[in-house]
């Protein structure tokens, strides 16, 4: 491990799970409670439930390290302007963790369901792990708890379960839809009406579950058949199960 | 929920997840510390990791009810003789769990990673839904536990992820390994030869990663690529990062 001195700290990217804080494992609990510095991304305006956890946990003399957002609303990512804007805010981010790594402080960077499955940890991840020694602890994912939350057998024998990010093209949703036996469709928002469209035609509409805001107190599951309205949080998500063998 | 008395225990399923027993979560070690029966898949001649995480959270009082699978040695689910055998040990298992539930025992049904995730409790599940209140506790995938393991960031932004069984036909798997833009084949076992073919074949051989049991003490990450020889336990997976997106 050339380039990574003893003497830094460590970065923990930790997994802090769906949404319930007893959701988070024990290895998480033991880290957040060791660490002398906790960082966390936080969007402008929202508390985040990922503090609930963090309240739980961290120690009175824990630093907490905020990593704030830049604003999203009405950009996209194929506007060059905000991908220059999201590189800054990582390239910030990377240097305040580094700071305390090379003061020898240990920093659990910590996020919702699993570091390493779509989330903003890897960013900093790619950016951090040549220089420095990084231990990951995996979380629940958001998909474990939704399907959990809709008691939803997801994936039997030989299915083929496919997560699908909702930004996808009706194309390719339909061609997925239609090559997996179990679906998850994740980053909803804006793009239901599009997703419906797309599992109505791959004839999957009458087995897709609406869920939002799974395991926590503002839980929804309904068929998606029955959702009203093309409004959903980013952070809902739609299961189709599979339908595997099963003696 | 007609059909289900309030005077019946309830059903817990209760993920451990991948092996580490620091990677279970709160609320599991809650509700194996409170149920006074715990019920666990067991094979013949095999402790089963499980038991070091029952052995820390259960109480001395705990009922532990094992439920011993038939020999599955040089059988094969198309096996009609197979099924059946599944199929009676399945309603044999049922039966026991019953038992205790209409005594007004809470039960809790533990297994190895997610309990819906091609996971066995799924089968007494399906069995017992309608007739006991059921509740599932998610717990961290066996994948999850290896890209954690490996430290590599699974999937990213658009990225398309699929979970293939390595029991599917050699033009299955080329042809969803060309599909989907991250790619955890799970269920490696006597089949890996045929796997490193069909990767190979869709050209994602350089990288692709051999784990095998993830975040266990005996846990062995290489490149598919240096593996040798063409033996693998059946709980290994091998992991394809996708390339999404990345400011």
């Amino acid at each position: 491990m050339s380039g990574i001195s003893s003497i830094d700290g460590r970065l923990f990217g930790v997994g802090l799970g769906p949404g319930d804080p007893d959701l988070v494992t024990i290895k998480a609990t033991k880290i957040i409670a060791a660490v002398p510095v906790v960082a966390y991304f936080a969007k402008k305006g929202a508390r985040g439930w990922a503090r609930a956890i963090l309240d739980r946990w961290v120690t009175d003399t824990c630093l907490q390290l905020r990593l704030l957002y830049p604003l999203t609303t009405e950009t996209h990512f194929c506007d060059p302007a905000y991908v220059e804007e999201l590189r800054g805010f990582y390239t910030k981010a990377e240097g305040a963790i580094a700071t305390h790594l090379l003061s020898g402080r240990d920093v659990a960077l910590v996020c919702e369901g699993d570091p390493l499955f779509y989330g903003s940890f890897m960013h900093l991840y790619v950016r951090l792990k040549d220089r420095f020694s990084v231990e990951i602890v995996p979380g629940i994912t958001g998909m474990s708890g939704c399907w959990s939350a809709a008691k939803a057998p997801m994936a039997w024998g030989d299915d083929v379960l496919s997560v699908l990010p909702g930004t996808l093209g009706h194309a390719a949703l339909v061609r997925h839809l239609g090559a997996a036996d179990a679906v998850v469709i994740i980053k909803i928002g804006a793009n239901l009406a599009k997703i419906r469209a797309a599992i109505a035609e791959a004839g999957r509409l009458s087995s897709a579950i609406y869920v939002e805001h799974g395991t926590s107190e503002t839980e929804t599951i309904v068929p998606l058949a029955v959702k009203t309205g093309d409004h959903a949080p980013y952070f809902s998500s739609i299961l189709i199960p599979g339908q595997g063998r099963r003696p």
